[in-house]
């Protein structure tokens, strides 16, 4: 009983999500499927790549991720299929697996990536602008169904990567950016974890500043401080947040994507 | 394992989806159920028929398609199930099937419909306003464990269809209108690859007009163009399509359905 | 085959419904999970429990329903696993149970609560700020796969509730509040079947204010009048409701949740 991961631009109005399941239950018919968003970006891959790598690790082995945010569709940019670790991508070669990749080479993961090329495992008619629906989701299907990742396509070896903003020593910390801003209004940046090691042991010296705010202190959740108080802590994956307690802090401050935090300590 | 789709205008915010999904598992624990959308415009029938349509066919046989837009909820119009070609349909009787008719009398798919009559397959309780969740969940759910169309109501033979706009022939090609605004903001129009076989021999020949725009040349997909340009295509389920590159036609042109689109060559 | 169903005020776009999906399904691959909302007000625990009360009861025996609208996360706040009647509610212990329970006291169902307070039935690492990942996903899907509710945690016997407006009596019917606005627009208040049964005898003879709005008899359904008319009738779950037919009444009065709506007779 395969899960099936789907994410993609395409909103829930227009019924395309729906027919992709379609398509895969009737290859797979046991497959459960699991929608991670359709409200990604109209074309944002950088997006799609953010949510995949943070959700992926919370799926059992096997798990196949369907991801179609999908610009170049129908032009010479390939289909593909990828094998991560113990989870499967399915979708655009355009970089969508860049994180997930960047995470399987700190963690020693093996991969292993095909065009997916061949026409007996597709629809049998292919439209111009949905192959979510006409290649990804019967690839998907297919691999639900026990085919292997190397019937689907030819081997290749050179997926396209994002080149991605990291974040910056500087002479008392980090200057990361904001990457994320979720339904709460939660300001997520690039810093993690991994640089804040030395701060996080003392959560109450370090100064969090972003968009002319400044703020004092870190902690460990929304509850030790006031509904209304600007707050910075650590993300259920492991990304310094900035929010607001019970409020929004992209309500409160006007911050967009790409914007520079400075963490120091 | 059954497929069932949904489609209704609930929304998704005051949980009566999940209720018709309850239901149809109360009664069919295996079915496998796929939203197709529940954002339809609130009492559009004509938006409901026209995703219906264009969406069955990429569901496997047997599945259900439960669609609930329902202003006459409560008063005269029939309950419905019906079978058209290898599919099943549950909904008001209000002609959401009309499209799916016409493509069953083209391709010569057996029908068949029932008043669904028979309180024994309801919910015990009916509301005067839910029957998505009293009548059509658990009739989805009856014939998803097997229960035969026959079994579920007095036959009908004159389902309610609605009178939809065709293009008409002009001249130099054909006049259609736009009957969907999708997530991405293309414009899809009832002008299908039907009545253009001619003019895709020759698609730099073809002009397209709406709402004073020209449109010189057809493609195949969006790479073929750069951002940001107006351009008409095929969309993937046959029907002529305007877009504008990674962007959105709707915002670019004041557009709404009903609004005429001209097709010459 | 147990149904989950989930509810939260997540969102539909950052993907942590589908991730919740993702754990459940590495512990019970079988369950079939039913999307309950996942657009619930931010923080709004009243607006949770209102829905939670009314869907609950169409569900089959031994669905889990996992509700996480939690203000309280990572605070002392308990998490809560309960069994109400023949099914289960997992969250935090916060009062979104307080309608269930109040209706599980009228029929004389047998209820059971317990702090979930057992690591080993959590996932391995436990964020400050993401339970419905970390520890009721895993709930759910450890009492779907068969483990009792007396092994995921210590039995408790005081379960928050929540102080929630009644209707009262007046001289000649009830007063009560508007409790929620739907995605049509209807607005419902806490004024139930069971404070008109005689009203409802004489509906013609019934009066309804709202916001200065007089309404003037009762229909049982909408097709009772014209498009476009004010009218009061009882929701699909027992509640007087006011809706403009085919059309919208939060549009037209300008009503909020908490604002009085008098019945009289």
């Amino acid at each position: 009983m395969t899960v099936i991961s789907l994410m993609t631009d395409f909103g829930i109005k227009d019924g395309n999500v729906g027919v992709m399941k379609g398509v895969i239950w009737g290859i797979a018919p046991h497959a459960q499927i699991s929608d991670l968003s359709h409200m990604i970006q109209p074309q944002n891959i950088r997006e799609a790549a953010l949510i995949l790598a943070r959700s992926a690790p919370y799926f059992p082995e096997d798990s196949v991720h369907v991801v179609v945010v999908d610009p170049g569709v129908g032009t010479a940019r390939r289909p593909m299929a990828a094998k991560i670790g113990s989870q499967f991508y399915v979708g655009p070669d355009n970089g969508t697996i860049t994180l997930l990749l960047e995470r399987a080479e700190d963690e020693g993961w093996q991969t292993e990536f095909v065009h997916l090329d061949k026409p007996q495992y597709w629809l049998d008619k292919i439209s111009h602008v949905f192959h979510g629906r006409d290649i990804f989701a019967p690839a998907a299907g297919h691999l639900a169904s026990g085919v292997s990742l190397a019937e689907l396509g030819t081997r290749i070896l050179d997926p396209v990567r994002l080149a991605l903003p990291k974040p910056e020593q500087t002479g008392h910390g980090w200057r990361g950016e904001i990457i994320h801003i979720d339904h709460f209004g939660n300001l997520a940046s690039n810093i993690r974890i991994e640089h804040l090691a030395e701060a996080l042991k003392h959560m109450d010296k370090v100064t969090v500043t972003l968009a002319g705010e400044v703020i004092r202190g870190m902690v460990n959740t929304f509850g030790e401080r006031q509904p209304g108080d600007l707050v910075a802590l650590m993300g259920s994956t492991g990304n310094l947040i900035v929010s607001v307690v019970n409020g929004s802090a992209a309500e409160r401050i006007g911050v967009k994507t790409g914007d520079p935090i400075d963490v120091s300590w």
